[in-house]
């Protein structure tokens, strides 16, 4: 993260320390039979990871004086449903990996059987804190914000991507395909967590275009970004595995455009994003960090 | 179901019906790589099972003049539970079945990947249905179902119940703890079925209280009978393997109870379920059938 910008860092760290909080306080492990259950979810769900969802959550809503603790419970739902996801994908039928986060997977530290209760209790939690009562009051603004996760999180977003990229390694996709897999696979979940910045900022659909393109190129560079590190990145640093795509014989943005041209169109979708913003002025400066941050991140 | 009475095996047919035309309309095949993700849903989701839930929130909400798309929807999101967590349970990593509902389990037709993945499909599918918008005007029912729904399944219900279950193959509970794992396990969405009702009824808190023990002696009924089922049904009939629960030295109502004490239980439960509806009349005969029917069933 060498190259965030001091106030972007100080907004990575002050989400970080809120979703840890949040989790904590959510997830006291019981002293009966469930307690490796929860032993699991708090592996997976405390003390790592880029937090990006959440950031982009509270990064958006700021723009428009949404309260923080609101902020701070649906950035902390979006993060249930991030890390659940993790833990299902890296079980040994998914992507069978061994190590996220700089940690051995919920699957290797306890069970696969654990892993996969774990993985669906953080679904469940992600829609009882947007249910609950003392946080988003008016009633609209949650069934919205449950709306919108449930539909990014679903077949027509991040686990369907995630099934075509299963399918991936087994057909050759064109460009058209791969970047309609991977618009699903992550690009709905980080356009959710703008959607959801906006919607608790009472943002009228009809208001929402900027922010939207915003997250669609941010996603896409992200993704771009993700397969560079795949490609180039350093594990220790990453946390994971890394040259995966390549050992499947998956086609991915790196295998159809190759290193520089897709290097120059992460940039373009950076430039794109920012453009996005143009009807906000430097209180949307985190936004535009976040869009660099996709860039130089080597995690 | 020989001894159901026809007003229930007409309540049963309607619903059955109903569930399986919403699933239909729901998941059409896309016609790209999540083919079979959604044709693992659909082996899932229809045709086939009891629909004892959906029939408890639709008996439920009827005594209340609620509307009938209102109750298919909603019947819908809790049965989508279900089946997720049915196609969750049936895998090689936790009871490892090979036939539920007289098929094969997804994971046989399909794979354990496609499997997971399906399962946290219909996950998601059930709150996507809930936020929606034309079904339910009220957001205030809305996020009272979700939130109940959420919390009947997550960690503190459904789930962490099916983790006490994986840990008794390990132990070995007392009564207390069997009821307690018996009543998170099952108990709880099956009381979250008749909760929906009253709550599409805009019943309050306080007048739950009479179908909050309905559905808590039921719900423990109905475990008891499966327990029977296991012990003494046929495997034909049941549409899935039995016998198991002994061949796991898992202690169960009946292991710690004896077969006569735990059927003797099993009908004192539903003569006090249906003590529970007194201040109802002929109105609730369809939740008084189901109570006796949860003794009645071999599947």
């Amino acid at each position: 993260m060498a190259e965030a910008s001091p106030a972007l860092l100080s907004a990575l760290r002050e989400v970080s320390e809120e979703i840890d909080r949040q989790f904590d306080a959510l997830l006291p492990v019981p002293d009966d039979a469930r307690a490796n259950l929860y032993k699991a979810m708090r592996h997976a769900a405390i003390g790592g990871g880029k937090r990006l969802r959440p950031l982009l959550v509270s990064a958006t809503a700021r723009l428009f004086g949404v309260d923080r603790v609101c902020i701070a419970r649906t950035g902390t739902a979006i993060e249930a449903i991030h890390v659940y996801s993790l833990i299902h994908d890296d079980l040994p039928a998914m992507d069978d990996d061994d190590m996220r986060r700089g940690k051995p997977t919920v699957h290797r530290v306890f069970d696969e059987a654990t892993a996969i209760l774990a993985g669906d209790c953080l679904h469940a939690l992600a829609f009882e804190i947007l249910a609950e009562d003392e946080t988003h009051g008016d009633p609209f603004v949650r069934v919205e914000l449950i709306g919108a996760l449930a539909h990014a999180s679903g077949p027509s977003g991040m686990a369907g991507g995630q099934m075509m990229d299963l399918e991936a390694e087994k057909s050759s996709f064109d460009l058209a395909t791969v970047t309609r897999l991977q618009a699903m696979k992550t690009g709905a979940l980080i356009a959710c967590a703008v959607e959801m910045g906006a919607i608790l900022g009472r943002v009228p659909v009809e208001g929402r275009t900027g922010l939207r393109g915003y997250a669609r190129d941010v996603g896409l560079a992200f993704q771009i970004a993700d397969d560079l590190l795949d490609a180039e990145g350093d594990e220790a640093l990453a946390g994971k595995k890394l040259r995966k795509d390549g050992d499947a014989g998956k086609e991915t943005f790196l295998s159809l455009l190759g290193v520089d041209r897709a290097r120059e169109q992460a940039h373009l979708l950076v430039d794109q994003a920012i453009e996005h913003l143009h009807q906000y002025g430097p209180e949307a400066d985190v936004l535009r960090d976040i869009a660099r941050y996709t860039l130089e991140r080597d995690q």
